[in-house]
């Protein structure tokens, strides 16, 4: 039971639920003392990350800036073992300390 | 009738229609001889942007690269006149001359 903040540990990963749980999950993590949180999405749930960047820093917490943003691809298997291409945002949130 | 390329052409709006579309789009344009193609998209359109500068660097031109991302929020009119917040992307894809 560590208190020690890892980078790995602030991470968010957005699906199909509101958004505002990933935002709060957001808050949240600032809240408790953390500079940069990542929020990753795959396929559709690509602007809903981008919804929760943007509700975190217009609504909630407007010191906090978008870092970097970098997108990609990733490789899943399909139920028949194809290969399927599913594209992927990773949006860094940082707070200034 | 100009042949200059002046940056405000290069802008491909991505919407709802099938991504290959867009890729094409941007293909033509860096065919043409621009160096830079904005991909702007909005709301549920974002990860279609996305897609489509995955597609268009993984796929047909692997040199080019993304140069830069950046997120926003647009304010919209609604149908009684609410404004509507919605999500943007801008993604701006460089292909070294």
């Amino acid at each position: 039971m560590s208190e020690t903040k890892r980078s790995e540990d602030n991470v968010i990963y957005v699906g199909n639920k509101p958004i505002m749980n990933y935002v709060l999950a957001a808050v949240t993590q600032f809240n408790d003392g953390v500079n940069e949180v990542a929020i990753k999405a795959r396929g559709r749930a690509i602007s809903r990350a981008v919804d929760t960047a943007e509700v975190v820093r217009n609504r909630f917490m407007t010191d906090v800036q978008v870092k970097a943003i970098q997108i990609g691809t990733e490789k899943l298997e399909g139920e028949k073992g194809e290969t399927i291409n599913v594209s992927s945002i990773e949006i860094f949130l940082n707070r200034p300390s």
